[in-house]
């Protein structure tokens, strides 16, 4: 088609982009603006599993393919300091859905990082996630996926504030019944060698479910949600099961990507995300609608190339070096993100409940802390505004590094799920300008005394003032 | 302005990007098709110093901006997997400059990595340069930046194709004059350090040169080539100084970026890419204008965060582990590259001068053994064309590496620059997939006896018809 303009004139060249950039250039369109004052903008959370910093194209990744997701950055904003809650699957949720550490919510823990099949505790009722104060606001809520914050009644999602769930309780590598080693079970998985439930509501629909479609009817049922309720404002929490291990794709992506098996499945989640972008642009919602990608935390390193990679960053899932907590982040909302922004700005899934509660017009409960602040003001153009001056980091339930603006010192460090751990109580914190040297190769403690007494204070602030939940992690059934 | 558009209807807005579409999209307009027809294109390579993988916004560096190069991508082709010709700079440039191995033109040692100011030789006479090929179909010819392929007249760019020289003919840390550890001369460094010369055609018009200003005045220098040559084919060759030690900016650039004096530095390079663009567009040269970006060799690593950073890629300068060969690259040709294509194809430095004697309809001389090949069919949009089998790294004049595929086989491994290089020759060579690994971390040589067999044929083939040239790198002025 474009080969019949091609005799245009340049002056009508030029006046078509003078009008295009009208319609979508940095403002919104009156037909959306009068959406957007009418009612609430939707938002959707799209969330991965183990995903590294380095796994993304826009990412740097040489060979997985993500053309969605890229397209997300290209018409949105990426941030390039944002972290998880947690370096593990159920406290880094936990934070998302509360907006504060874990520990406050009790869902950390030094002896069991996660809930287990075992386990007979999940989110506290007193918490208030996201889908709970959207719901007060009339918003439909779905959580799609994985939730991994308790699976018996009183902590799935229909009771945490979503209208409905479709997915897995916990990981997909739980409920292992195949034996083998690592390599034999995990490098060309059955979907039989796990007796994992797929629930609908607080309903096991299907077990074993088979693996090999979770990515794919996960985007049917987000799909099928966002194209229900386009007359009311909605929530979508849609969080994928992979790319943790066992990896799993439809038939569609075998054999698609140049990276393996690995690759294979990254690219149907940016398939997935396509699919959500697309549903929503066709449904004429895309500019009343804020969509967030991002993942719990990074690869898990153990599983060689079965496992993702923090790019340039150190260290992965389990693990408070960078490559453990920080992430690949996108916002897309066009009309409101202007695009191709970048935010170097420190900012945490932790940040999302409080910028639901901010395009809500809605205030924090003062009741309880908060470690999250609202996005909008970063998302609206004020790319670099720093939102919050210390950042706490824990592994389980015990500190183990703090960031303060470019400095992060080490109190402990440690190589989660190696065979040596090297667990490391450091006298002297180690210390790095992660924004001169995100790789964390190059300790300056003895060059900044000053730096580390600052950080010195606030931990002692944080902690003389931190009240922490009793750890829901351990308790298990029947005992 | 665009807020005066809001009241646009839908079907206008439609319109426009038809329209629009039409007049950018995938093919060429009628005003630039028609320059096409009469004119080759022009070529501008932008090459950068000791730049990692890791160091653009684009492929995933947190800390540094680089919106133009973002662009750059975003508008045109990013390679994923694209080499320089060697892991230092002097050979690295003779590879780019004349489309063959280093060692063919004798442009690669042992023992003298790269000219030093007391060299006596150059690239051969022998030898045919881009510029010597583009002169022969009319071009107008400009080297601005680094030569480093011979600082005494028959070695110098006038002499070798090109109608004018404005740079330095070496590295900006040679000529030293300032004493003192690194870190006291590299950290801060002041430009009387350095006895550099700076050079106009065959004299030296400067010295010491305020290497403050380099990367200002190569940009100034190429935007006013591009301005003055607007109505003939021309040829840029704009090869900076930096991101190579001792790192200077202009005062502009002064701690603009977080990621500190590296980052300031870098940051300008991308504004000079910025600039050519710009200057390529205010001509209406850009639907006419091919424009690369890319590195000499990856970062050295030695000068901690004075140096840059690899990625998710092993090693760097001087090593061929991914990081000291592998570079960012970007090409730029709106209306014949389609915008925000990736290619993962394997390609290299050594590709641009087939690449240029596609675009002029000249033939490769027959006289001598050509390593590289035409990205032509991959710049029109067949990205994933493996346009070679096999390809050969080499440190110096010795074989360490070789790539067959996605394999790579090293036979010799080191870590080049530092104290215990950790030379190692391995009798089983070690075995890499670098497309599901490509941090080179997971050996498979005892799983895939067949590949390493396969590897080995092909370097019995490469040796047995290898004609290196002497080394022209150790010969001493006055010697």
């Amino acid at each position: 088609m474009p080969i019949s303009f091609r005799t245009q004139s340049p002056v009508l060249c030029f006046l078509a982009a003078v009008l295009l950039f009208g319609c979508s250039g940095g403002v919104k369109s009156s037909e959306y603006g009068a959406a957007s004052a009418d009612r609430s903008p939707n938002i959707v959370i799209i969330f991965a599993d183990d995903l590294g910093y380095g796994d993304l194209g826009v990412y740097g990744h040489p060979t997985i393919r993500t053309p969605n997701l890229d397209r997300m950055a290209s018409e949105g904003m990426k941030f390039t300091q944002f972290y998880a809650a947690a370096s593990v699957c159920t406290p880094s949720r936990a934070g998302l859905m509360t907006g504060r550490l874990p520990i406050r919510s009790g869902m950390a823990s030094d002896t069991r990082r996660v809930l287990f099949p075992d386990s007979r505790l999940g989110i506290p009722s007193e918490e208030i996630t996201i889908a709970e104060a959207l719901k007060d606001r009339g918003y439909a809520t779905a959580a799609i996926g994985k939730w991994h914050l308790g699976h018996l009644p009183p902590f799935l999602p229909t009771n945490n504030g979503f209208d409905s769930f479709f997915g897995i309780p916990y990981s997909n590598d739980m409920d292992q019944v195949g034996k083998g080693t690592w390599r034999e079970v995990f490098v060309d998985p059955k979907t039989e060698n796990w007796n994992l439930p797929l629930m609908r509501n607080e309903e096991i629909i299907e077990r074993p479910t088979d693996q090999n479609l979770l990515t794919k009817r996960y985007t049917e049922e987000a799909v099928g949600f966002i194209r229900e309720h386009k007359a009311e404002p909605f929530f979508v929490y849609l969080a994928h099961s992979m790319v943790h291990v066992p990896l799993f794709r439809s038939e569609a992506f075998e054999d698609v990507s140049r990276r393996g098996l690995y690759g294979d499945v990254m690219e149907e989640i940016d398939w997935s995300v396509g699919q959500v972008m697309n549903a929503l642009r066709e449904e004429g919602l895309a500019e009343n609608t804020l969509v967030f990608f991002t993942s719990d935390n990074g690869p898990w390193l153990v599983y060689e190339t079965l496992g993702g990679s923090a790019g340039l960053l150190r260290g992965g899932k389990g693990m408070t070096w960078e490559g453990g907590m920080r992430e690949p982040a996108l916002a897309w909302w066009p009309g409101t993100i202007a695009a191709g922004q970048v935010s170097e700005s420190v900012t945490s899934t932790m940040d999302f409940f409080p910028t639901a509660l901010d395009l809500t017009g809605q205030k924090l409960a003062t009741d309880r802390v908060y470690d999250g602040q609202s996005l909008l003001p970063i998302l609206k153009g004020d790319t670099d505004l720093e939102i919050r001056d210390t950042y706490f980091y824990y592994r389980g339930a015990t500190l183990y590094a703090v960031r303060k603006g470019p400095w992060k010192a080490h109190l402990i460090t440690e190589w989660a799920y190696q065979k040596d751990t090297k667990r490391t109580v450091h006298v002297i914190p180690l210390l790095y300008n992660l924004e001169h040297d995100p790789s964390e190769q190059f300790d300056v403690a003895y060059d900044y005394p000053d730096v580390l007494a600052d950080i010195a204070a606030e931990i002692e602030e944080h902690q003389s003032n931190m009240v922490a939940r009793p750890t829901q992690l351990e308790a298990v059934i029947g005992k």
